[in-house]
């Protein structure tokens, strides 16, 4: 029977891989530090990844066919330069070594956008330029280097799925999405950049999805998540306004433009033909399942607060 | 007080660099796996640098202000493929990590020629192409690149030393020199390749003042330890025959030429003009030093044999 261990399995994609798995057939042991709230019919074990010996039982308790990698530090407005980045590829190095010792078969990393060097049309696994802006860009194309060198030479078969932009209910509330969705329901003002910025936005399940079907593929190399659609963040937040009926409290311009790239869009060849999958929601359906799942939390508060 | 923790102490390289460092000031603390025939004045602890806890245990005791970090695996035969490699950047990354916990404040790393793509003239620091043709070349170059950058966040100033290649007393019996000199020294013949392939050699006590040389400077990059001179295999396969006085032994062409480069030869102007550094002994005495340990080494086991 195959068998798969998610690392991140409580995280913001982790959670929403689990029921996929299941459903092709794997036997789902999920890895975290703590409780999560639902288990996802999986078989949840806790251990911390920076203890190799805590690791090393849980692979030679599970011995799982495939691990699919998830975990990384993702602190709002730390991780991107973030020392611990470097911890993390040490600790995922040695969560391979561990999954190999073991019999494992079959690896699926989370990359990242943050590989590229950006800004150059439709960006593409191996036609786009590699050249990280930052730490953990640098950390997450170092570890994919060194994995798929790793992974020939002990006989596991790799891939690495590079993440772009996503979305969805229970998102971090200090990101875009959360933020202006949360403010245009209580009736606040949502202050954003003029939002000139082209962005590549995917629900999170279909990220998870996503992921599934490549951990399921042959393909052997790193693959774009993502939708392929040039969406300026202008759009996106226009959409969230109209949606919830708010327009006018949407102040694009109230804040200056940071120093980010003008378009970070991916070129989704790869995943449509050799992974052979597509999103399952579009963009004004995922932002509706959002929106619908804050409210519910706003109501709960409320109910809570009466 | 200045204070150095040297990785690989008991090493091939390690061993020479522990009196030179504490002729420079510093508290020379060694770490091991094991007791060492000569404690070269340092003070010595014993951890397994893939035990993170264990390894932390030794930074939290110690405190060095420096960390020369020479421990890696250089089983011969085995190293330049094993996936050994890959553990050892993390487990070098840990280190970082406990070191920068700990107070540290300067690091130099062990780096190597294999980094190079070699063979185009002599290789320089930062002009030369970096494509290493092996997982070790690829584990040093990953290693080096990571820790650059997580040493302009962490506030830790960091060099590498690239190692060319050495020889010297003790080295181990499987590699050219030993081989050479133990078979000549035996009235054996002495089978070798046509030799032409260039060269660049350095004696390993000379490799240990240079990185000694490194760690008390102020240089923040890469350099090449090396004696900058390009020697063919022939001839320094020629030099140890004439010193031991068995030319006729010697069967220059008896093996094949593997696929190595024609040259792998040092640019050593930063070494010199940067860090200061120059080599105290020629080609000649080095190999007449090291030819005379093993004449020792063949009396002690004549004498036993005795």
């Amino acid at each position: 029977m195959k068998s798969v261990l998610v690392t991140g399995a409580s995280g913001f994609i982790g959670r929403h891989c689990l029921q996929p798995l299941a459903a092709r057939g794997y036997q789902v042991h999920a890895l975290a530090r703590h409780s999560p709230e639902h288990d996802g019919g999986a078989i949840w074990h806790y251990a911390d990844l920076f203890d190799p010996v805590a690791t090393a039982a849980v692979l030679a308790q599970t011995r799982p066919t495939h691990l699919l990698h998830l975990a990384w530090d993702a602190t709002p407005g730390k991780y991107w330069t973030s020392t611990e980045n470097f911890r993390w590829v040490a600790a995922s190095l040695n969560l391979l070594d561990a999954f190999e010792r073991n019999g494992g078969q079959r690896v699926v990393l989370a990359g990242s956008c943050a590989e590229y060097a950006g800004n150059d049309g439709p960006l593409h696994e191996t036609r786009s330029a590699l050249a990280p802006r930052s730490e953990y860009g640098l950390c997450k194309q170092a570890l994919h280097t060194l994995a798929q060198s790793w992974a020939q030479r002990s006989g596991v078969t790799l891939a690495s799925g590079r993440v772009f932009h996503l979305y969805g209910p229970d998102e971090h509330p200090a990101r875009l999405v959360p933020a202006v969705v949360r403010a245009l329901l209580s009736g606040e003002p949502a202050e954003c950049t003029a939002g000139t910025q082209l962005r590549d936005f995917l629900h999170v399940a279909d990220v998870a999805e996503a992921f599934v079907a490549l951990l399921d593929s042959a393909v052997n190399e790193a693959v774009n998540i993502a939708s392929g659609e040039a969406v300026s963040v202008a759009a996106l937040v226009q959409e969230i306004a109209q949606q919830i009926g708010q327009p006018e409290l949407l102040r694009l311009g109230a804040r200056p433009m940071g120093e980010e790239p003008a378009s970070i869009v991916a070129d989704v060849e790869r995943l449509r033909h050799e992974v052979g999958w597509r999103p399952s929601r579009t963009l004004t359906q995922g932002l509706a399942e959002t929106i619908a799942w804050w409210r519910a939390q706003a109501d709960v508060v409320h109910d809570a607060d009466a």
